[in-house]
């Protein structure tokens, strides 16, 4: 019997729903095991019954399908038969007066197919599964640590490829063909930046050159066996200035900080620590060195997307708590000039904080 | 003057919108021309009203944003000032009563979030870009076209790589590491298909290693400065055999009564082909050999998504004129055996169909 299923029908009965839909591709993947979709088109759905499970695809993803989901009932999706008739067959089949479904993922279009076939009445946004996925099993710890070992084995190559005249999309590229040959893919689109480039959280690598002295920013990710890593390093091609020295350290201090509170809370309280208690005393500590205050979250969680709860910024109100992973990366930004993240996952596993990413990150001069 | 805006504004009068609310990625770059954000979050918005443009984004997009962005007034989207107070802001100053927005692509929950703020009798579902994005200009076809010959290189380097022993996964990586080092990216997740696995028309590569006398189908498309390539073609690596010769001949002569037939009716005809009668005399050749009904559409629209309008397909109501660029893909699937499928893209271009894909299809035994 899958667990997962269980603890999602116990939450169902909690919430008295009769029965959830569910349409967002991970939540797909994380009940039925099954990751072939493309996220472009819609060739997926699922309906959860306390009794019963239910797999909407297109014939041509059948035989893919059939032959790696086991436990489910399989349903044809088909212009004549489109989604929203096959859930009105099963709701007035199964009499479901309450239906879960995915308010954040939905799109209006198919909410409004939906609801022509079946009432709005019946409809309760719920992410049951996202709640679930919150706490990682054993498996799924693994999994993450698994793509992280192998993010530090590309950190490792990476920098050896470091060399005057390569550009940023060229070092993205090697970066890239290290993980696929290693047999995973890329969590998310890498970022290679170099000096002021550096300066923009998202940058998108450009045909940029590399100089003597200048700083280089890699964030990356490994999505292996559907789980992702994420991890930023920054490192200096030649000498770091003075000015980079500083950024730098404090980036450090400011990770060192939250971490450390986690670590000590963790070991005398047996409460939880609510997430932005650890976003605070980094953000606060780069704001003290005079600098300005983080543009983005402290964290956030991970899992098989790379964005998932829980969030560690100001106005979170979870609590971190054994089975969670998630990032610490504090950055400063200074456009124009260059800007410096550091970034490491971490699990908390029996009430221990575990790092999960270990390349080095003293600063690096290569 | 961005000619693209005027067009938009020339169908928002048509349909007596005010404004019109854009979210979706690839409508975002076909405006402004920015396309660094990531598909996973939720990172930036327009909105056009007649007279005025605005680009939300988060402070961490800003600085590469306003670099690369003209003509737009940008304004920073928050936790503290969400799109839906934004919106709402602007609704109020601009006067708006019609207000167009993407049901395609927003999700539930942010029209919830956006009608909590302004009445939902003010939002009208439509795609007016969609519309537009239908008909390509003269630069989208060139940008199609070049990344159809690099992908057009890049199945001749990979059928070099083909060896006993390699996996469907070794191919993969090859042939999108090829496509990266030409500086561009791939346009969806790179298919590989030994032998049966072929009979899957959107198999995901496997480690299944490949052996003499062994069909090979790759399925692959190329992203170049943000316009998509897609083709696929179906090689034999040693002897095919007969069985296998003559479902690719039939495959290949479909698609030619498919590309004759819409040939000679842009020779002989002055009024526009629909694009059902296309896939249909595809379909029917294959069924009339006694064959399965091809399990998907006869081919799609392309530009800056893999998949756009219009679709030829048996329901499809569509005309085919001058601008629009599409793939015409026939395939036959035997589950367990094997599977056939070649598709190449076209541009009709002042009424003359263009082959923009043109690696050879003539049965390859390599």
């Amino acid at each position: 019997m899958n667990l997962r299923l269980q603890k999602l029908r116990k939450l169902m009965s909690e919430e008295k729903l009769d029965a959830v839909f569910i349409s967002s591709l991970q939540n797909i993947t994380y009940l039925s095991n099954f990751s072939g979709f493309t996220t472009e088109d819609r060739d997926a759905y699922l309906l959860i019954t306390q009794k019963k499970q239910y797999f909407f695809t297109h014939e041509i993803y059948k035989e893919a399908v059939i032959k790696t989901v086991q436990g489910f009932a399989f349903i044809d999706i088909k212009r004549e038969y489109p989604i929203s008739s096959a859930i009105k067959t099963l709701v007035e089949k199964h009499r479901v007066r309450r239906l879960g479904f995915e308010d954040f993922d939905l799109k209006v279009s198919e909410y409004e197919q939906l609801t022509n076939q079946i009432s709005k009445k019946i409809l309760v946004a719920k992410d049951l599964i996202g709640i679930l996925r919150i706490i990682k099993d054993q498996e799924e710890i693994t999994a993450i640590r698994n793509a992280c070992k192998l993010g530090d084995q590309a950190f490792t190559y990476i920098c050896k490829q470091i060399k005057t005249g390569i550009s940023e999309q060229e070092l993205a590229i090697k970066l890239d063909f290290f993980i696929k040959l290693h047999g995973a893919d890329t969590s998310f689109a890498t970022i290679v930046a170099f000096d002021k480039n550096a300066s923009m959280p998202h940058h998108v690598p450009t045909a940029a050159k590399l100089k003597k002295n200048s700083l280089v920013l890699f964030d990356f990710g490994v999505k292996l066996n559907d789980y992702c890593s994420d991890m930023t390093r920054t490192v200096f091609f030649g000498k770091a200035t003075k000015k980079q020295k500083t950024v730098y350290e404090t980036v450090f201090a400011a990770q060192n900080k939250a971490i450390n509170l986690l670590k000590s809370f963790l070991i005398n309280h047996k409460s939880p620590i609510t997430a932005s208690e650890i976003d605070k005393i980094a953000r606060e500590h780069i704001i003290a060195q005079g600098f300005s205050p983080i543009p983005h979250s402290l964290g956030h969680g991970i899992g098989l997307n790379v964005h998932e709860f829980p969030r560690l910024s100001p106005i979170s109100e979870e609590k971190l708590a054994s089975g969670m992973v998630f990032s610490i990366e504090p950055g400063i930004y200074l456009p124009g000039e260059f800007g410096v993240r550091i970034e490491d996952l971490f699990a908390i596993k029996n009430n221990k904080l575990v790092q999960l990413t270990n390349a080095p990150k003293n600063l690096l001069e290569l």
